[in-house]
């Protein structure tokens, strides 16, 4: 493999940029890997476990002679960082995020982006119920979408760069408009995030059944959504904060698809509900074929974790 | 192993009692394995792949001589089988089910059940999202709850025999109250599959996101929901229409805690919604410390499939 960016800035060492840097290392994509994260303790581990060249406690003195500058930070960190960093990015440096909304990082972001710099929003769809900078490894993004959302304006030579490093690290690459990345992703991943900490919330407080019936007899449905519900807390206030408007009109339509259900077990309607269950069915065979899942059965022992 | 029970009848030829069939085959549990199965290409089948040793037309002829009867139909089907084979049941056997509920099962069976009949309502909690005769396997039990609800009156020694059988076939076997089942299944299973078909189904009919999008971009959340909304159709109308109260208490305090959760998105309320997400972990950490899950992270690629 070639080197495809001289020197990588990765501002905000966690699951995200970590797993970049190992898998940045093993492919020998990044001449240099330099760091920013705000705890001195991340920045020592990222040193400690080589994640990063070096080091530094500003994201300002990260980025300077970068040519590319990763922001994996929570989206609502992104405006300040990019103000930060303005006055010191190099001429002709791209800038990404691995944001899981678009348009909020954008109008975050895009406003302090000084002429010369070319920024390219990104997302990629891979994760695990882990955070951290020790949470990272090298395969994290094989085989996984990494959206972009680039501008009209955006150089395609910047393009072709930044795809380059993310096809090396194993992603496969696809495009469209931010906006319509924010609906999309209301829908596969946003809401039924949601969804899945309300009902492991709910299971909290019972009266009837207690916390230990509910570990111990956790089952498929249940300790599913727990799995997304581990999910890093400051990450996924900041999607629904920032995806907002996708995410409430999602809502509204899961609440009344709900109530819909909800009335048929009321009503013993099994007619309706047999036809609804048996619907659903088609969705999750085009999911095993377009390759985004495996059809093997393993019965709930191969953990699904992930965030977005 | 050791012969457990001479005759052992299979009522219906699904996923669980193939796997039941399976187990025992590799135990040695069983002197033999008889079937019924409404389906003439279902018994076929058993009987071409080794799960019975034969098989009947009637269930009424598949209970003569046996000292073990395994109702493994739907929910909604228990009533008219338990009528059907109660005059064909020989003195001294014992009479179980798989159901996912149990109080409606009760209400079904028990009044047909003869004096010197023991009936003792069991729920394996393991499955997969496949379903009939040949998506079982010998391994689906182990380590895996198998719940009983015995009566006040069930025989101590027809109880020793059957956990004999489950723990044989590697279940880890509790008793509790047909009542407190069906309110934990409702919390641990019954209301998170609801939801997970309806997101599914409300995916389906999106006009601003396409099924084709929904499909390829389906990432954890989404994903897994198609996983858990894959489940049998048939079982699973009967689990809601059977444990209907249960559930629709809990879908009543989920839609409630939902609604505090969407205002606090829509009010901006960052704190209230971290605060929650990070109260969720701890119950995360509480299923892998009572190694109902794995902690390793796997990223999606390994399937959760399981019914219950």
């Amino acid at each position: 493999m070639s080197v495809i960016y001289q020197k990588v800035a990765l501002i905000g060492l966690g699951l995200i940029a970590s797993s970049m840097a190992h898998a940045m290392r093993a492919g020998g994509l990044a001449g240099e890997i330099v760091g920013h994260a705000k705890s001195a303790e991340t920045r020592a581990t990222a040193l400690e476990i080589g994640l990063c060249d070096r080091v530094y406690a500003t994201a300002a003195e990260a980025v300077q002679g970068a040519d590319l500058v990763v922001l994996a930070v929570p989206v609502g960190a992104m405006a300040a960082i990019a103000e930060e960093i303005a006055p010191h990015l190099a001429p002709g440096c791209t800038v990404t995020d691995v944001g899981s909304v678009k348009q909020a990082v954008i109008a975050a972001v895009q406003p302090h982006i000084p002429a010369g710099v070319e920024f390219i929003p990104g997302h990629p769809m891979a994760g695990t119920e882990y955070s951290g900078p020790r949470s990272g490894f090298a395969t994290l993004y094989k085989g996984r979408w990494w959206l972009l959302t680039p501008f009209e304006t955006t150089a395609p030579a910047a393009m072709v760069r930044l795809r380059a490093l993310l096809e090396a690290m194993g992603a496969k690459v696809d495009t469209m408009d931010a906006a319509h990345h924010d609906q999309v992703l209301a829908v596969v991943s946003h809401t039924p995030h949601l969804i899945a900490y309300t009902m492991v919330g709910l299971a909290a407080h019972m009266e009837q059944v207690s916390n230990s019936e509910v570990i111990q007899y956790s089952a498929s449905g249940f300790r599913d959504f727990t799995r997304i519900a581990a999910s890093d807390p400051t990450m996924w206030r900041d999607v629904f904060l920032t995806n907002k408007e996708a995410v409430l009109e999602i809502l509204g339509r899961f609440t009344e698809e709900l109530f819909v259900l909800q009335r048929a077990i009321r009503m013993g309607d099994g007619d309706h509900l047999h036809e609804y269950f048996t619907r659903t069915r088609a969705i999750r065979r085009g999911i095993i074929e377009a390759g985004q899942d495996t059809s093997a059965p393993d019965f709930g022992r191969g953990p699904v974790a992930e965030k977005l």
